[in-house]
């Protein structure tokens, strides 16, 4: 789609405030005993009227059949190209502890792992540590390894054998390979650049990766080595401010949701975990902003469980929360979820998601159930989460007329 | 899509003649009182039973949220990609006065200004001259700048302080920065070429701009300069016949329309203005064309006007007037518009357009009644307005099967 080359000619600031809801993973498939999925079988009266006052229909995160991560199912929302505008892991997993990652930073996943003294990979996990254990020697690495010719390492626990590493300075390139030789039984691979400006990148991690296993050799600790994956960097793309002339905030609880804002140049609010603190955010900045993002993380959980009871309760309790949204004034609104996530496929899913858009500027359908098999009856039809960023946009009246 | 790619392979010339029934601005919103839009109020009796008879859905104009000019709304319907194949503001306002454009000719959009003797701009618009005015000192400059450097130059009136400028000869190319400064207080810039083939174009520009400085500065109107805008040329695209193998009339009454059709390469009927008019020279035009396109300006006029009630009552005009149209034998019609006006917003708008696709080879399905929301659910679903001259196409039988 075109929409790159049309949107710069045609933006437009004015005060208009638009929301997007997004209920992560809200999609679902039919429970075997009922026949009904996790939103047919659960009240949700709030979401039911919104639908019905509003235009109806599904939203393809990525492509038919493509079931997303939570960062392209996110970009979509957000409006980029989920295939264009791809998130490396290593940059996924600094945004998922809040580490503070830089544009020009360059991010790796860590696993620590098992090597010999031929550095043969024996365990890939080191025998799953614990965190407390992951996190004793993050901490003796940091001590340790502070910088290496002029740029300055950071290094985070995620959990068990799992960490983050930052390269912080200018002038660096991810094109790197990976160590990880991916089995159990063979060497570390070599460290490569993949094109020449990577090199410098490849050289500091190889010193890393040198210095990390001198270290580990004399530590008790299964782990003796380091596996590097996911060499990545944050996407330069325009950020909402540039691209939406919108002054945006995420009010997100959980941390790989704000970092996705963040890459989009999002503000971040701070606000506290539960879908209240967050719903009484939204109320406090509301006259600050003029592009919200509340995401709600509690809908996705017990679906990744198999729970589908506890969805079915989860969706209740986020519905009887968010009513305070229609008392707020929003040019235009949407509410839908990043991707489907089906209890019984106890998995994210490929499944189009259910999507209102609320606005004076949109026809009203006769669909009355915030559901996959209703809404894909309503009036928007079967769009691509990417497009839903034009729709509210339109609506809002952000959006000028293309050509004369 | 792909059609370009398959299209000259598939086409295929027979006898089977269609109709494109363009309803300006025909889509609507719902009246804040009643809650209907201006074709669910509107009595449209034989709209609703070609809707009955026909396979019905809605048409996107460009994209989802964006708000097409008549410019996009009818390359679209015509079949072409209304992002790749822009027209220049220049083109467009000499299509819209009926000026000789030919494919060579760079196009100009002109505003009479005030400068003082530094050149610099005091008021764009010169006052907003009269049109009488305007012409009089269109005919000056007639009179006094013929041709520079072997190019002739046209220039004509459109309105209050607007003209429009035209370039006759060849080997000249548009790509050239205007003059306009877009705010008073500075000086004009200067025109430069942005390629080298258009460095002619931007020293005969420059010429243009101080023979008429020095023309105006005698004179003892407000205009004394003039600010060269959208500066364009005809997209060179391939017309009907050699696209579609088709013999294509234009019956429209505006001249924007007939222009934007010439980019098409279709013939243009002289007739009046009134609908009756139109539909009298697409009798009369019957036997001598394969593919008409009917446009029918008036729906969208109150749309714009913000008169939800005189647009509904012109669309039971037009609806009375149009019934001939199925007398008449065609093997495939489309009715549909170019984008939606709704009164509400007094201006074009996004929203996907009604469509009727009415051919003894396509589907009749339980639609009745040719509006926003029962058209939605229509067996053709939303498809992409550019998409709608292949169905017409494919409808007449005038599509080979692809591949074997």
């Amino acid at each position: 789609m075109d929409y790159e080359k049309i949107l710069p000619g045609i933006i437009k600031k004015n005060d208009n405030k638009i929301l997007l809801t997004v209920l992560d993973g809200v999609g679902g498939l039919p429970n075997i005993k009922t026949g009904k999925t996790e939103l047919e079988t659960a009240n949700v009266p709030f979401l039911d009227e919104l639908a019905a006052e509003s235009s109806c229909g599904t939203a393809t995160p990525v492509l038919n059949g493509i079931t997303p991560g939570s960062g392209p199912g996110h970009i979509a929302l957000f409006g980029y190209d989920p295939v264009e505008t791809q998130i490396g892991r290593g940059v996924l997993e600094c945004l998922g502890i809040d580490a503070p990652l830089e544009k020009e930073d360059i991010a790796i996943r860590g696993n620590f792992a098992t090597l010999d003294d031929k550095r043969t990979v024996t365990d890939r996990r080191a025998g799953r540590i614990s965190t407390e254990e992951n996190k004793k020697i993050v901490a003796l690495i940091s001590g340790n390894i502070k910088e290496i010719s002029g740029i300055k390492i950071e290094i985070r626990t995620v959990k068990e054998h799992r960490c983050a590493i930052m390269l912080k300075g200018s002038g660096l390139y991810p094109n790197v390979s990976e160590n990880d030789p991916q089995k159990e039984g063979v060497p570390l691979k070599p460290i490569t650049a993949l094109d020449r400006q990577s090199e410098r990148t490849a050289k500091i991690l190889s010193e890393f990766e040198n210095k990390v296993i001198e270290l580990l050799g004399k530590n008790d600790s299964k782990a003796k080595g380091i596996l590097l994956r996911g060499i990545s960097r944050l996407p330069h793309i325009p950020g909402f401010a540039e691209k939406y002339k919108l002054n945006a905030v995420c009010i997100a609880a959980y941390p790989m949701y704000r970092g996705v804002s963040k890459v989009a140049g999002m503000d971040i609010a701070r606000c506290g975990e539960s879908v209240d603190d967050e719903i009484e955010t939204l109320r406090e900045l509301y006259g600050r902003y003029d592009f919200f993002f509340l995401h709600v993380k509690k809908t996705d959980s017990y679906g990744e469980d198999g729970n589908f009871d506890a969805k079915v309760r989860i969706l209740e309790e986020v519905d009887s929360k968010l009513r305070i949204i229609k008392k707020l004034k929003f040019a235009s609104m949407a509410v839908t979820g990043d991707h489907s996530t089906p209890a019984v496929l106890k998995a994210h899913s490929w499944h189009p998601v259910p999507l209102i858009i609320n606005s004076p500027n949109t026809i009203p359908d006769d669909i009355k159930e915030f559901t996959e098999r209703e809404c894909a009856k309503g009036i928007l039809g079967r769009i691509y989460s990417k497009e839903i960023m034009y729709l509210l946009l339109a609506c809002a009246l952000k959006l000028d007329k293309f050509g004369a």
